[in-house]
């Protein structure tokens, strides 16, 4: 019985929190629970249970399917500075009127809950009509966050205009709707004389009447000035300039508003279109037995730039561990000199806010980014957020880890993969927050401030959302020009799912999609919501982690295969050093390199013969001419009657720019095939001549007819037309 | 100078408003505006811009694309009572660790904010587990209102669980988690002795501890016995005992729940399933000269019954009017005795509730309702919200209706239909607000209260959204067996939307499908997403208004394709009656029937030669004796080599009841082909022996092997076969 009163006290004293009392009663399993107890309120909660009087009030239109959104709004849809947006909505009503609607959008600054006014840009409805969808353009010109609402009312006068038209021209009896007419142009009178009609003050500071209001007071003279005939009266009300007028005057009838600002995060240009090229700096010697510095880097910036990159990513440059440093071929016995990974960040040299001592200082640093500047080229650093046992933070910060019960920390884990020399952080341990989240931003925000913009971010999806949701933000909010790379190979929805948090970009599984069915179908979806909105694809063509088996036997060709795919498939790709050089040489078995410079010093020729230098500059010159290759959207495949090649077409939105690709996935043999022309897009009959241009060559010719012949080489395993037609001009815009 | 300042003055008199000034001077096209003014806060403003305190504690996981949902709950997703919803969602975190998640639904009573418990059932991750899919089933065992919430959370006790069977297998040191283990369940220990393992009341009043306490106590303690060997300790940790008790005292960690309440809408089985006849009342008399009433068609209902149908609905039952009264044949010239259009409601003898004097009076209605009843035929009344303008409503409430500058009310359209004899009101007059709304909601009420708990309603996408939302609302609050069917043939996003506001099914374009890939494509889309979760469609193979232009001139066999393909298509079809008779004399060139029903008395000789009762009889019982048929989902597209042949199976979740339909799209040759048996689903090779048996003739036999043949004649154009594997029972069932 004691015990019994003892549990009785318990339950009671627990009644109030519901939550666990139910839950722990039921465990995980099916049956009842007390109460979902004190969650944050539901969106929706008891929002279909309106009363008269909502619903009376309540918007008579409905704005539905919104674009671009993510998650209905929940996160950002991406855009691009100068980039025009469309956004579209199906919008409906009862009835028969005609609607109107438009998009207002405007910046939304950071710190600023309500920006200072709205851009409205009108929508209309898009053919064939029946699908109820409007559109309406805008172009975010500054970076940074943005939002836009739709919103649709009751066209009361272009009713009223669409039934006059009908009925006069049918020859009916229209006195009645000449009145009405006449009332509705009365009432924008009265809206306008109320205060809708400001005079507006010239350049030599007079008030003047608006045109709107002195528009429609002739109209109503005009109507009103007895001899005036059916006909004038017609004319009268149904000309632009009163339909103009009438406009300034909308009465808004019914004005019904989305549901939800939609947020979109405009990038600069960078997010979309760039050629990454991946180097160790401590590599860049001729001597794997001298350490490579800041300073060495120098000397490679010319040729990068001439390669056509714009971006130079380094892995981590920050001080080295000891504790289980990682020995050449990732073996766990390194000898003395070896120089460990450089993931396995922190040293009593310091840790994520320090500089590896052999690289050099900051100084050095300082003048790299300058260097790389100066020869167009802009540095991204590496985000690794892990800690050899030898890093500060562990001493300085215990409670920032999850401790054993043996004093150990578990050391990190990528499935299948261990790194023996790296532990994580715990970002929900008691002393972390907010203390470790604070230590990740502001080791982000020295980078910023040191000039760099970019940071490729390694094993994202092991980090919680909402820390990365909180941190892209809080560092976007100061420098909206910094982007974030997601290095996450993992599961397609988690993927996704950084991509709307706030990743600008982000690896993906094009190192393993090698037929053209896996191309297609891949470059596709990337290409469709909701991929479309919230990932941008950056396509590597090889990391120092991923030697693709694809390479590993294909030769050359194999390399200038998966450069053409890569550079001709997004906007962005990108490329590890040694890939010019078609290095292939695996650990067995493996999809990983051989001698791995993630463990070593790996000084190259990168004049060495056979190098592939002169290709990647040319696809990289070809995507700068080209603004159809400068977004991974925008892609068409068309057919060609061989399996074996890939063959599509690349436009922008006007066809001002369309280039043709057709890339051979075969490395050992020629492959030919007939493939159609898109004639149509150019308006063109299919026995029509269209010109063609040899992007990589520069020849030109004209095809005739739609069913053309190609044939590629494992010499030349892809080629890459620019074509237009006959009364554009060479560059494919008239 | 005077004029300016009249204006700057009223200019700043309006400054505070901002909507209207900002809109007012931009009109409907592009600018800026000044701001959105008052409207209610929209949903997601702000709702990106996370302080750290509230990202540091905001969902850990993410729980995405929850199903099944409409517009992302803002509207009830359609179930039926009894029948398993599956619930699905995509649920995410950051690493590697087990996830655990749930369902928790509850009815939600009207005008009860908060209901009592919440049930649980548990989620499952979905094979392939790349996908993060995971599904759980919930059966609402009441009519109404229904709404679920997903919650998932990190399942700790699951991920040790996973660690150490791994690492036990393969035979690495595990002290270290065997004591990592024991502190978990040391810590669940401390919950339930904290008040989540109260004790248990058993019969006889005597209170025991809960067995999962007990449990965990024994593991502590057989862990701790110190001549326990590892394997032992590592049997105690792993088995299901443990395992079922450290659920019951779960720790939720990094709990997470789903953005929203998801609300159903659960209707009873005849939304899903039921057979429409549709009668003219009038018309149950052998002379036109005599006005049929409701006692005639007590007559009727044996042979409705008898074919099969459960839903008997009638046209408006109301009063007509006189003014404009249509004659036959739509004309405006009506003779003295002409009924004129039910459509046309109200007279002096009353308006929506009352019943046309001679049909009857209100006994000779319930009589009627009470006979259908004992038929097993539900009646069905038209709503239709309109009035001829002899309806008292005019005079009593002119503030209903929208004059115009003569004094007059617009006549109703529906383009390019004219309806001269009704007048529409104003649902949003000043006047209207909210007498017209409550007088409406009245007169369905009343109706109720008389025994009708299935509308018809005429036109519903002429009347606003909001009313609809409402009214049904608030009829179902009372009495959720209510149902609402809309005739709306208008644009698909608008038959969406009147689906999403409460409509428990819908008119469809089935009547103008008529080619085996315009059906595929129709039927493929009703089975999809969106339309799956908000639109029951009921095919109805004529109406009143419609004499489709393929029965027009397809003879008795079209009849016979269209019965089959409707009662085939869904669990909802309906016919208007005549169409048994195979009646199609048209207005020559038109869709519409001569001598249309609606605007004059058709008697009719029902055993007329030529008669498809019994085909269509059958068609119903096949309907009722198979579950496969009771839906419009669980459709799939079979092969077969004829274009002009329809093939498709049906069938129940578990495949238990599986029926094949070939159906002849050709009423005027016989059609043969060879089609696909579905073996697949039976888990039986492409050369096994299959159980057919025709259900129109009852006929058995064996097939053997995947591809067969079948000929389709104009005499019987559709065949149905019921399909089992040998080891299953004829009626499909193991």
């Amino acid at each position: 019985m004691n015990k019994s009163a003892h549990y009785r006290a318990s339950r009671s004293e627990r009644a109030d929190t519901g939550v666990a009392v139910g839950r722990a009663r039921e465990g995980a399993g099916a049956g009842m629970t007390a109460s979902l107890g004190s969650a944050e309120a539901p969106r929706h909660a008891g929002r279909d249970r309106h009363s008269l009087t909502e619903m009376m009030h309540a918007p008579r239109l409905a704005i539905e399917a919104v674009m671009p959104s993510v998650d209905d709004g929940r996160f950002a849809a991406k855009a691009i500075v100068g980039e025009t947006v469309r956004v579209t909505a199906v919008i409906l009503c009862d009835g028969h009127d005609t609607l109107a609607a438009r998009v207002c959008w405007r910046p939304v600054p950071p710190g600023q809950e309500a920006a200072a006014g709205w851009h409205t840009a009108p929508m209309t409805l898009v053919q064939p009509a029946g699908n109820d969808l409007w559109e309406g353009f805008i172009t975010p010109q500054t970076l940074g966050r943005y939002e836009f609402v739709i919103e649709a009312w009751r066209d009361v006068f272009g009713t009223w205009r669409n039934e006059l038209t009908k009925k006069h021209a049918a020859g009916v009896p229209i006195a009645l709707e000449l009145e009405e007419g006449r009332r509705l142009v009365f009432d924008a009178l009265d809206r306008l004389g109320n205060g809708n009609g400001q005079p507006l003050q010239d350049g030599t500071g007079e008030w003047h009447e608006p045109p709107a209001l002195i528009q429609l007071r002739q109209v109503l003279a005009q109507l009103d000035h007895e001899p005036a005939t059916t006909a004038e009266r017609v004319d009268t009300l149904l000309s632009p300039e009163t339909q103009a007028a009438m406009q300034q005057a909308e009465a808004f009838e019914h004005l019904t508003r989305s549901d939800c600002h939609y947020p979109l995060d405009v990038d600069r240009e960078r997010a979309a279109f760039a050629s990454w090229y991946e180097l160790f700096p401590r590599s860049q010697t001729d001597d794997a037995r001298r350490h490579g510095t800041f300073a060495d880097v120098h000397a490679r910036l010319p040729m990068i730039r001439d390669m056509g990159f714009d971006v130079l990513y380094f892995p981590p440059i920050h001080p080295i561990g000891h504790t289980h440093r990682k020995g050449r071929n990732n073996t766990l016995t390194p000898a003395p000199d070896d120089p460990g990974s450089p993931y396995a960040i922190g040293s009593e040299a310091g840790g994520h806010d320090a500089i590896h001592p052999e690289l050099g200082g900051f100084e050095e640093f300082r003048a790299l980014v300058r260097a790389a500047h100066e020869h167009d080229l802009e540095i991204a650093l590496d985000f690794a957020i892990q800690c050899s046992p030898d890093h500060p933070w562990l001493a300085e910060h215990p409670g920032w880890f999850a401790w054993r019960p043996d004093g150990t920390i578990r050391y990190a884990e990528n499935p299948p993969k261990k790194y023996e020399d790296i532990v994580n952080v715990d970002f929900y341990a008691e002393d972390a927050r907010p203390a470790l989240w604070e230590a990740l931003r502001d080791v982000v925000q020295l980078w910023v401030d040191e000039g760099v913009k970019i940071f490729r971010v390694d094993n994202p999806h092991t980090k919680p959302f909402p820390f990365w949701e909180w941190l892209i933000a809080d560092i976007r909010s100061r420098d909206p020009q910094v982007l974030f790379f997601a290095e996450a190979f993992t599961r397609p929805a988690i993927m996704a799912r950084l991509g709307k948090v706030g990743f600008s970009m982000s690896y993906t599984y094009f190192t393993w999609r090698n037929t053209k069915a896996e191309l297609t179908e891949y470059f596709t979806r990337l290409n469709e919501s909701p991929l479309r909105e919230c990932y941008r694809p950056n396509f590597f063509v090889n990391t120092p982690d991923i030697n693709p088996v694809f390479l590993q036997s294909s030769g050359r060709p194999g390399f200038l295969i998966r450069a053409a795919l890569a550079t001709m498939g997004s906007g962005l790709w990108g490329m590890y050093s040694g890939f010019e050089l078609c290095e292939a040489a695996p650990i067995p078995g493996r999809e990983e390199y051989l001698d791995a410079e993630k463990y070593e010093i790996r000084p190259r020729d990168y004049f060495a013969p056979g190098n592939i230098n002169g290709e990647i500059a040319q696809l990289n010159w070809i995507r700068r001419d080209n603004p159809a290759l400068q977004r991974h959207t925008g892609i068409t495949f068309l057919e060609i009657d061989n399996e074996r090649i890939l063959y599509f077409a690349r436009g922008t939105p006007e066809q001002g720019n369309v280039v043709l690709v057709a890339i051979s996935l075969d490395p050992h043999a020629a492959q030919e095939g007939h493939f159609e022309l898109p004639l149509w897009w150019f308006g063109l009959a299919d026995d029509a001549e269209l010109h063609g241009e040899d992007l990589m060559t520069g020849h030109r010719w004209s095809w005739y007819g739609k069913w053309q012949w190609t044939r590629l080489t494992p010499e030349m395993p892809f080629g890459i037309w620019r074509v237009r037609a006959p009364d554009q001009g060479w560059r494919g815009v008239a």
